[in-house]
C-alpha cells in the first residue's frame, strides 16, 4: 500500500520529528524546574520556613495525579476500543496525542500561569494541569474517532491545546470562574471543539463503512475497562486541583453521589427506551459516566449530598435520552458525526454542569461556607463580588467556552480538511489494517488494498 | 421477546426509579456533611485547633479509598466476566448494583454509626465503608451469576444491605468485636448469605444451560485482570479503616505476605489434583485471593510476618480443595449451585480468619503491643476485658454473623422467588442476549426465543 | 498426558512446597516487623519524639507501593499476555513467579540491608525493594516466555534473587552508587540475566513453534493493558525510594517527560522502518517504556525538563531500531532468542540509563543542588568524593551489574538445562495446552499430545 494517500510512512516521522523537536527547543529555552522541584530552592524554602519534607505539595496532589493519569491514557484509551476492528487506532492514537498534548500543554500553560522572570516553571500542578488539557483534545478525538490520520490528530492536537490554553485563561484568570473539574474548559470545550471539527470533515458516504461501525463482544468488554476506570477515578479528576482540605473531600463526594446516581438511570432509561427492553453496552459505556461531568463545576461548592444524586440522575437520563434520539438527528440533520457521541457524554452534561455551577454560586451564603468561602468564592469572601454576580460570570464562562470551541472547531476542522494528511478516504474509515499491522487473523489485506484503489479511482472519476 | 417475562422493560427503569426515588428523599431530609466535609464546619475545626489544611483525615484515607473503589468495580466486575456468554452481565449488573448498595448503604451504615442531631453525617470513611458493604453484597452476588434478574439482585440488594448494616452493627459496636478487613462481617456474611440466596433458588433443571457454563481463552484473561487487581489491592482493602500509622501499616503488610504465599499454595494444589498435572484457570482466579480474606480479621493484629504466610498457604489450600471437591458436593448435596465458587474463597477462608482472628486476639499480651493495644484491642488495653475474652466475643462475632447470614439468605431467596421479577428460565442461565442487545457476531437471537418459547410451553404443560 | 516430561503434577507441587516451607521457617526464625510496624516500638517512638501518627513513612511511601505494585502483576502480567497461545502462560506465570520473588528476596535483601540483632526488619521500604526485585526477575522472564515450565522459572527465580541482592548490595551500600529507578540494579542487571539463560537454553529448532510465536488482534489489547499501567505508573517506579520533598517530585516529573517523548519517537520510528508506513503494536507495546528505563538513574539528579525530553527521543529511537534490526540479528549470530525483546526495553536502555546517570552525576554542582545535595550525592556533599569520582563509581556500577548479571544467567542457564525440569520441547513452545486446561474452544489436545508423542520419538531417535 506504499503508494496510498494514508501511508504514514513519510508524513508521521516527519510531523512527530517536527513537534518534538520543536518542544526540546522550548523546553531548552523556557521550562525549569519550581521552587518545589529544585533541590537548591525547595531546600532554601525548607529552611526558610522550617519545614518539614513532608509539607510538599506532592503528597496531597500525587495520589489524584496517578489517578488522572490513568483515566487520561488507560481510561479514554480503552473506552475507545469498542469498535470491531479500529481497537488498535482507538487505544494508541489516543496515547500518541495524549503523549504529545501534555507536552505542549505544559507550555501553553505555563505561559499563561506560571511564566515569571522569562521561565515556565513546572510542578506537580503543572503536570495534573497538562493532564487535564490532554483529556479535552481526546474528548475531541472521540467525535472523529476512525475518521481521521494520527497525522490529521497530531495537527489537531497542537491547535487545539493552543485554543484550550488562551479559553481556560480567560475563564480562570481574566472573568475568576470557578470550574475545578472542568464542565466548561474540558469537557464543553472539548465536545464542541471535536463536533465542530467533526461537522467541516462531513462525509456524505460514511455509510460505506457503515459494516465496521459496530462492537464486537469482546471489543465491547475492553471498552468497559476504560469506562470503569473513568467512573472510579472520577473523584479525583474533579478535586485533583481544588483546595486542601474540605475542598477535596467534599469534591470528591459530591462526584461520588453523582456517579452512582446516573449509574441507576442509564440502566433505567437504556431499558425504557428499547423496544426488547435489552440494555445496551454503548449507554452503559459512556452514559453512566455523565455523573462525573455534570458535578464538574460545582463538585467543590456545597452542592450537599442530596444535590449531587439530583445532577447525577438528570445527567445519566439526558445521556441516555442523548444516544438514543439526538445523535442520529445530529448526524441526519447537522451533518455531524459523532462516533463515540461525545455530545451526549462531554457536551450535553458539560453545560449542563456549568448552569448547576451558576446556580449553586449563587445560592453561596456566608452561612452555608463560613470561612471556607476565601477557598471557593475569593472575590465573594473578599466582597469584591456578589454570589450572583459570580454566578453570572459563571454563565458568561460557559458562553466563552463554547464561542471559543466553534470557533477553534472550525478552523482546525478547515486546516484538517488539507491534501496529504492521510485522511482515510470513507469506504476504509473504522480499520486498522491502513495504518496497523494487524496480526494474520483479521488480515484480509488485499480486499482493503482493493478498497483503496477503488476509492482512489472513483476520486480520479469525481475530479 | 417482548412478551417474554424476562423483558426488563417495565420492571428495571421502575424499580430503578423506586429505589432511587426513595434514596434521593432520604438524602433530603437526614444526610449532611460531616464536620471534615462541611466548609464551614472544617474552618472552625482548623481555626480552633490551629490545624493544618493538610491535617484533614482526607489524605491518610483518600488512596485506600480509591483501591478499594477500583476493587469493587474492576476488581469484582471483571473476575464476573469469565463466563463464555454472560461477561456483559458480569461486569455490568455487578456495577448496578454496586452503585445503588453503595447509596443505600450510606444511608443503613450512617444510620447505625454517624447518625446524631437527626441528621446521618457522612465523610471520607462513610464512603469506604458504603464500599465495603456493596462487596459484600457483591461476594452474594457471586453465587448467583447468571442465574437472577438485574432486578432480583437490586432487591437482594436492597435487603442485603439492610441486614449487613444490622449485623455489623452488632458485631462492631454491640459486641466490640475487631474485624477491620472484613473476614466475618464483610467475607462470611456475604459468602453465606449469598448461598442461601442460592439455596432457595435452587434450579433441578440447571443441566439445561450447562453449556455455557463455561469460560473461552479471552474471556478468564479478563478475569484475570479483576483478579489482580483484587490481589494487588487486596492490603489496601483490609487497612482501609484501621487505625493510622503503625496500624495500617502493618495491616497492609500481613496482607501481602498472606497473598503471595496462598498464590503458591494455589498453584501447588491445582497442579497436584489435576490427572494430568495441568493447571485450572479457576483456581488461580479465585483461591490465590484467599490470602486476602484470611487475615481480614487478623491483619491488623500482631500476627508476624511469618503468621501471615502460615494463614496464606491454608487459605490457597483451603480454596483450591474446595473448587475441586466441595463445590461439586454442594450442587450434588446441599442443593446450592454457587457459579463462582463463593464457598471457597469467602466462606470457608472468611470462617477460618475470623478463627485465626480469636485466636491471634487470645494470644495479644501487653509486652507485644505496648501502648497499641488501645488502638487494637481498646477494651483490654482498659481492662475492661482481658484477651481470653476478647477471643470468646470474636468467635461470638462469627457465628451472629453466620446466623444473620443465614436468616437473611433464606428470607431474601424467598422473596425473589415471586413471579414477574424477570429471572431467566433454566434453559437460558448463562447467557447474555435475554437482557442485553448483543454484538452480531455472537447472535442467535432466533434460538433465544425458541428457546424462551419452548420454557414458558413447558413450564404451561407443568403448571 | 501425564506421562510426559512436561507433566507438573507432581514437580511443581513439590518445588512449590519446598520453597514455601523453606521461606516459612527462615521467616520464622529470622523476620520481624521493624520500629515503624510493631504496635509496642512504634508508639514508643511516638512518645520518645513526639511524633503524629501521620508522621509515620507508611504515608509518602505507600501510594508509590501500590502503584508498584500494579506495575509488577498487572503491567508486565498483561505485558507478556501478547502471545496468541500463551496468555494464559504470560500472566500467571508472572503472577506464581512474584509471588515468589518477593518473599525470598524479604530473605536476600533484608539480611543485606535491614539485618541486625540476629533479626531482619521488615517495613513499607521492605515491601517497595521486594517487588523491584521481582520485576528484575520478570524482565529476564520475558526473554524466556514460552520457552520454559514454571519449575524452571521458579527455580530461577530463587538464584536470581539472591543474585541481585548481592550486586544491588555492592552497587548501593559499597560504590555507593545512586540508582533509585534501577537502570542497572533492576533493568540492566534483569536483562543481561534474562538473555545470558536465553542463550545457555538456545533452541535451535525453535522453528518448529514459529506459527505460535505471532500475537492476535485481542492478545495485543490485552498486551496494551499491561503496557499503558507500565507507562502510567513508571514515574512512581522511579520515586518510590527516593528521598521525600523535592527528590520525589523531580524523579515523577523527569520521568514523566522522559516517557511521552519516548512515545512519540517510536511512533515516528515505527512507521518508518515498515515499507508500509503501517505502525506495528510491538514497538508501541515496548519501545514506548523506554523512557522510563533511560531515566533509572539519574531521574532523581537535576536533570531538567529538557534533559528528561531528550532522553526519552533516544529511549525511544534506539529501542524500535532495536526491536526491527538488533533482535533478528541476536536471534541469528549471537544465538540469543528473546520472546519479549528485552534487550530493547530494558537492556539498551537500561545501559544508556547508567551512562546518563554517570553522565548527570559529574555535571553536578553546589550551585544548581545546594542544601538538597545530601540527599542525593551525600559523599559528594560531604567532600568525601567529587562529582567526577561518583561519576566513575556510577560507571564501575553499571559494569559490576552487567558482570554479575552474564556470570549469574549463565550459571543459572546451566542449572535450567537440567532433565526433569518440565521444559517444553521445540514443537510445543509458546502453547499453553501443555501446562493449562484450556478451554474447549481453543483445544485440539490431540494434536498436542501427538506432537508431544512424535517430539519424544524424535528424542529417542537422536539418542
Amino acid at each position: 500500500m506504499s503508494g496510498h494517500a494514508t501511508n504514514l510512512r513519510v508524513k508521521l516521522p516527519l510531523l512527530c520529528t517536527l513537534l518534538q523537536l520543536a518542544t526540546v527547543l522550548l523546553f531548552a529555552f523556557f521550562v525549569q524546574y519550581d521552587s518545589q522541584t529544585s533541590p537548591r530552592l525547595w531546600h532554601e524554602e525548607v529552611q526558610l520556613h522550617s519545614k518539614k519534607p513532608l509539607d510538599h505539595d506532592f503528597y496531597p496532589r500525587y495520589p489524584s495525579f496517578q489517578d488522572v493519569h490513568v483515566m487520561v491514557f488507560l481510561g479514554f484509551g480503552f473506552l475507545m476500543t469498542f469498535l470491531k476492528r479500529y481497537s488498535f487506532g482507538g487505544v494508541a492514537f489516543n496515547f500518541l496525542i495524549a503523549a504529545f498534548a501534555l507536552q505542549w500543554s505544559i507550555l501553553i500553560q505555563g505561559f499563561f500561569h506560571t511564566f515569571h522572570d522569562g521561565k515556565i516553571h513546572v510542578g506537580i500542578e503543572s503536570m495534573i494541569n497538562a493532564d487535564f488539557c490532554a483529556g479535552s483534545v481526546l474528548i475531541s478525538f472521540g467525535a472523529l474517532l476512525g475518521k481521521t490520520s494520527p497525522v490529521q490528530l497530531l495537527l489537531m492536537a497542537v491547535l487545539e491545546v493552543t485554543f484550550f490554553g488562551i479559553n481556560e485563561y480567560i475563564l480562570l484568570s481574566l472573568l475568576q470562574v470557578k470550574d475545578a473539574g472542568g464542565s466548561m474548559t474540558i469537557h464543553t470545550f472539548g465536545a464542541y471543539f471535536g463536533l465542530m471539527v467533526s461537522r467541516v470533515l462531513f462525509r456524505p458516504h460514511l455509510d460505506k463503512s457503515r459494516q465496521r461501525e459496530g462492537s464486537t463482544y469482546h471489543s465491547d468488554l475492553f471498552a468497559m475497562i476504560g469506562m470503569l476506570f473513568l467512573w472510579v477515578f472520577w473523584p479525583s479528576f474533579n478535586s485533583a486541583v481544588t483546595a486542601h482540605g474540605d475542598d477535596q473531600q467534599r469534591t470528591v463526594m459530591n462526584t461520588y453521589f453523582s456517579l452512582a446516581s446516573s449509574t441507576l438511570s442509564t440502566f433505567a432509561i437504556s431499558a425504557l427506551v428499547n423496544r426488547g427492553g435489552q440494555l445496551d453496552m454503548v449507554h452503559i459505556q459512556n452514559a453512566a459516566l455523565a455523573g462525573g461531568v455534570i458535578v464538574g463545576t460545582s463538585a467543590e461548592m456545597a452542592l450537599t449530598p442530596f444535590g449531587a444524586l439530583i445532577a447525577g440522575c438528570v445527567a445519566g437520563l439526558v445521556a441516555t435520552l442523548g444516544f438514543k434520539f439526538l445523535t442520529p438527528i445530529l448526524a441526519a440533520k447537522l451533518k455531524i458525526q459523532d462516533t463515540c457521541g461525545i455530545h451526549n457524554l462531554h457536551g450535553l452534561p458539560g453545560m449542563l454542569g456549568a448552569l448547576l455551577g451558576a446556580l449553586v454560586a449563587a445560592l453561596a451564603t456566608p452561612d452555608a461556607y463560613g470561612e471556607g468561602m476565601a477557598d471557593i468564592f475569593p472575590l465573594v469572601a473578599s466582597g469584591q463580588r456578589s454570589s450572583t454576580q459570580q454566578s453570572l460570570f459563571q454563565l458568561l464562562g460557559l458562553l466563552v467556552s463554547l464561542g471559543m470551541a466553534m470557533v477553534g472547531g472550525i478552523l482546525v476542522g478547515a486546516i484538517l480538511r488539507m491534501q496529504s494528511l492521510a485522511m482515510p478516504p470513507d469506504a476504509l474509515c473504522f480499520e486498522d489494517q491502513i495504518y496497523w499491522e494487524v496480526p494474520e487473523e483479521h488480515h484480509d489485506g488485499f480486499q482493503v488494498v482493493e478498497a483503496l484503489s477503488t476509492e482512489e479511482a472513483d476520486k480520479a472519476t469525481q475530479a
